[in-house]
C-alpha cells in the first residue's frame, strides 16, 4: 500500500515537519521504494516535485525538506508499486487542467476492473488503475459540470464527486487526496486519519524520525493547519480516523463539508 | 524578452553544462529575473522544476545543475516578464495532457489581440498571452487530429502546427519550443539557433560562464544531442541561426522534418 500526506492551512504554511516524517517511510520504517512525489499550491500556481527513486535516498526530497516551501494546500503519496512499473509517468501525484484550474491527485489503494470506466477528455500517461481513474473521475465532473460551478455553489460539485469516489470504491481501495487550488478533498476507503493544529499550538513528535517541533514559535494565533495522512504521523496528538465512505471538504484549514458514510 | 533552451538526444543526456549557462542569463548575465523553468522528458515520464524566484539565486536552480537528470528531450525558459504578474502559475514551461502525452511549452515573445484566440479544451491557469496561446494551439491540433496521428504518419500534423505557429507569428513574436515526449518542434520567429554534436566530439566553452567542457569524456561514438537556444550558449563552436517562419522537427537529436519559411 501506499502512503498518503495532505495538508490544508489559512496561511502559506510549510509542510518541511510532516513531510520529514512521511519521507521515512519512503524506504526507512515503510516498505514503500517505488517513488514519491509532493505538489504545492502556492499564491496562484501549482508546482509539484516527483521522483521514481525511493524517498529516503532522494536528493529531491531533501531539498524540500530544507528548502520550505509555503503553500496553503499540499498533498503528498510515497508509492508501493502494485499496478504498473516503477517509472516516472506511473509516479504520483497526478495532474491535469479542468476550468483553468490545476487539479492534483493521489491516490491509495487498488482497484479491479479499472480499465472499464470509459475515457473521454483525459488520458493516461502511465500505466496505473490510479491514473486512469483520475481520467475518468475528472471527465465524469466536467460532463456534468462544463463550467467550473459559482463560487459558494459547489454542494452539487461536490455531492457528485463523494457519487464518484463511491462508485470507485466499490471496485475496491480508494483512499483519496484531491485538489483544484481552493479545496482540498478527502475521501477515505480504508485508512485516512486527520488532525485540525490552531492557537493554542503546542509540541507535535514525530512517530517516524526523531524530530520535536514547538508549534507556537512558528505560528501566529489565527492560524489553523490540518493535516491528512493514511496513518497519524506524531505520537503525542490526537488524530480522528476518517470513516470509509465519507468525503471530507476542505479550506482554509478548515472541514467546509462532509458527505457519507451512506 | 525571455531566453528559451531545448535539448533532442538519443540517448539520455544531462543537460548541465547547457543550463549552467543559460542559468546565469537568468539574473546573472541577463536581465531574466521574473522566474525560470526546466522540464525533462525521462524514460516513459516528464516532470518540471519552476522557480519564480531567479534561476542565478534559485536553490532548485543550483539542484538542477548538481543533480544530473537524463533525458531524450528538455526544455527550459528563463523569463522576463512582459505579460501577466510574476507568479508560479505565470512561469514557463506550460504542460497540458493530450492524446495521453504530455506536452510541454515555452515561449519567447509578445503577441497582440492574443485575447480573441478562441479556447475550448484547454484554459489557461495564469493570464500571460503564452500560456493562452498554448491552449489555442492545442485545442486547434485537438480539433483536426481527435486522435494522434499513426506512428509514422505525422507529415499532415506537423504541417498544420506549422501552419499555427504562423498564424501566432501574424500576431507578434512567437519563437517556440513544444515537445510530446517523441518529438522537439522549435519554431522561428525572430531568434533561435542550433547546434548539433556527435562523433568526434571535441571541446566546449561557455559563453556566460567560466566553463569548458570536453565532450569526447562524457559520450560514446553513437551519441548525437542537439540543443537549441534563443542564442548560442557556447564561444568556439558553428551554432546554426533558425529562418523567421521555419519549423524543424527533432527527433532522437535529428532534424526529422523541415517546414517553412514561407
Amino acid at each position: 500500500m501506499c502512503e498518503l500526506l495532505g495538508m490544508s492551512a489559512n496561511v502559506p504554511t510549510d509542510i518541511c515537519f510532516s513531510f520529514t516524517g512521511f519521507l521515512h517511510r519512503g524506504g526507512g520504517t515503510g516498505p514503500h521504494r517505488d517513488g514519491w512525489g509532493i505538489a504545492f499550491y502556492e499564491a496562484g500556481g501549482y508546482r509539484d516535485f516527483r521522483d521514481p527513486h525511493p524517498s529516503i535516498r532522494s536528493p529531491i526530497a531533501r531539498l524540500i525538506t530544507d528548502y520550505p516551501i509555503k503553500s496553503h494546500i499540499a498533498i503528498s503519496h510515497i508509492r508501493q508499486a502494485n499496478v504498473g512499473e516503477v517509472r516516472l509517468a506511473n509516479t504520483h501525484p497526478f495532474t491535469r487542467e479542468m476550468w483553468g484550474r490545476t487539479w492534483c491527485y493521489a491516490h491509495n489503494g487498488q482497484l479491479e476492473g479499472w480499465q472499464a470506466l470509459p475515457l473521454s477528455f483525459y488520458r493516461p500517461v502511465g500505466d496505473t488503475d490510479s491514473e486512469h481513474a483520475f481520467c475518468w473521475l475528472l471527465a465524469e465532473l466536467r460532463h456534468r459540470f462544463p463550467d467550473a460551478p459559482p463560487h459558494g455553489e459547489s454542494i452539487a460539485l461536490w455531492q457528485w464527486l463523494h457519487a464518484l469516489c463511491e462508485r470507485l470504491r466499490s471496485l475496491g481501495v480508494f483512499n483519496l487526496l484531491l485538489a483544484d487550488g481552493e479545496y482540498l478533498y478527502t475521501y477515505c476507503s480504508t485508512k485516512l486519519a486527520h488532525i485540525t493544529r490552531r492557537a493554542p499550538f503546542g509540541k507535535a513528535e514525530l512517530s517516524d524520525a526523531e524530530l520535536t517541533v514547538n508549534f507556537a514559535e512558528h505560528t501566529t494565533i489565527a492560524d489553523v493547519v490540518s493535516v491528512v495522512a493514511t496513518e497519524p504521523l506524531t505520537c503525542n496528538e490526537e488524530w480522528v480516523r476518517m470513516q470509509p465512505g465519507e468525503l471530507l471538504v476542505w479550506r482554509h484549514g478548515k472541514i467546509e463539508a462532509r458527505f457519507g458514510p451512506w
